[in-house]
């Protein structure tokens, strides 16, 4: 059966855009996060959700991205996110933005470990949440 | 005794302009927003402590800003801040954006309640800093 | 004929809340000017366009809001902006932050005056940009 | 004789904090920025200069962070940062985030290449800034 990864749209905006003409490295993340909250939303762990109840957090311990085209001011973007790896304590997100003509613009990673509140270790992660990261895994393509 | 009012400074970075080339209106904002959390830890009133303690909120009802001229990349702009009123639960902070040429690019108005947490109505403004802000008020020519 | 006012709907985002647990005010209006973006491009004057074009800056000379009730992380709103006023040089944009629970939130208005690139004065608005602004004109009650 | 790398300060703001109550990690990039900006301008290679002339342009192409201690609204933080690597076309800076506690929040790289306006490939990195880079090299304990 065909997998069809996640994907979360979003258009540059004017704001977006810094004084070299391009959009800003660092609002890749913004935009990644962004992307990031819609699709725990939708395989129903919503990040607002786990923060009010306070009995998960999942911190970012490394980010990282490379930039492969500019991205220009108005042009509509996809952002195609899968989780790439799945441990016991942490999970590894990885982006691809893709612009309206089909290119490959940028690539983005981010690692999240699992924390209980007052605990100053990584812990497994929720059960649940492991099993329905792991249904999502990349493709062999987008690791 | 001459006034000298509380001044914040900063320089206008590659992130802080926009697609059309100038600082994006809403960055201002951010920018007045450091010189008032300087202002407050200068006079004794540090937001971050505030907010810890959990004794008092002086959240936003109102901003404003006017652009007089726009700011450009690398500009070096200093704040002038200071209260321009002070009302029984609530006061008014007046910003100026003056570059480093000397002319006047930007003003900004913010109107901050009292909040006691839990409560909805304003409250009074704790005594010492009505007494704090009285003592900064701005000059007649910046109001 | 039943006026229908444009409005764009986005979700407050983990990174749009500030340490005092609301969305920061200055965020209110990067959220107000992704509305006019896309506002702007629904009437077909999309600002990348003219910003690339170079005949015609729309700079803001104003902007102000008022914030009733908080917005908090993983609300979903509406912006529904309108022309309240469409003058000869300039136009005011109005802006109404709706949460899904249907409460005001916030409220915002730009101001936004037509320069031609290289003039050092405000020029009379494009006729074909007047004519479309003036056809979306706020209703009495959203002014 | 000893070397001092060069050092960026900030504090964190309110609106640094996200919903989570630490500093958003995309925001750690902006700050990565705002001490490069100052770097370059102290090695007399200013950015905004740099771009308004039009002739070297120094995007990024990779940019990473690894997070290691959340900071929180109103640290102290100074950005350590020095070139760890200067190629023929590109160069490396690394930045290290130390709170006012003397720990280690956070580390951060970004890779950047020369382009020459209106070329499609990396050219040859300026040789005066090549030289200061070069002179500025990392300590063998920060890279």
């Amino acid at each position: 059966m065909p997998h069809h990864p996640f994907s979360h749209a979003f258009r540059v905006s004017l704001h977006d855009i810094d004084a070299a003409g391009a959009m800003f490295y660092g609002h890749l993340f913004r935009h990644a996060h962004d992307a990031y909250e819609a699709f725990m939303g939708d395989i129903g762990w919503p990040l607002d959700r786990l923060i009010r109840a306070g009995d998960a957090l999942l911190p970012l311990v490394h980010a990282e991205a490379d930039y492969r085209v500019p991205l220009r001011h108005g042009e509509a973007v996809t952002v195609v996110l899968c989780p790439s790896e799945v441990g016991r304590t942490s999970f590894t997100l990885s982006y691809r933005f893709v612009a309206e003509d089909g290119t490959l613009r940028a690539l983005a990673r981010t690692v999240h470990v699992h924390l209980v509140p007052g605990g100053s270790a990584a812990a497994p992660l929720p059960q649940g949440l492991a099993a329905v990261l792991g249904g999502h895994l990349c493709d062999r393509d987008q690791s």
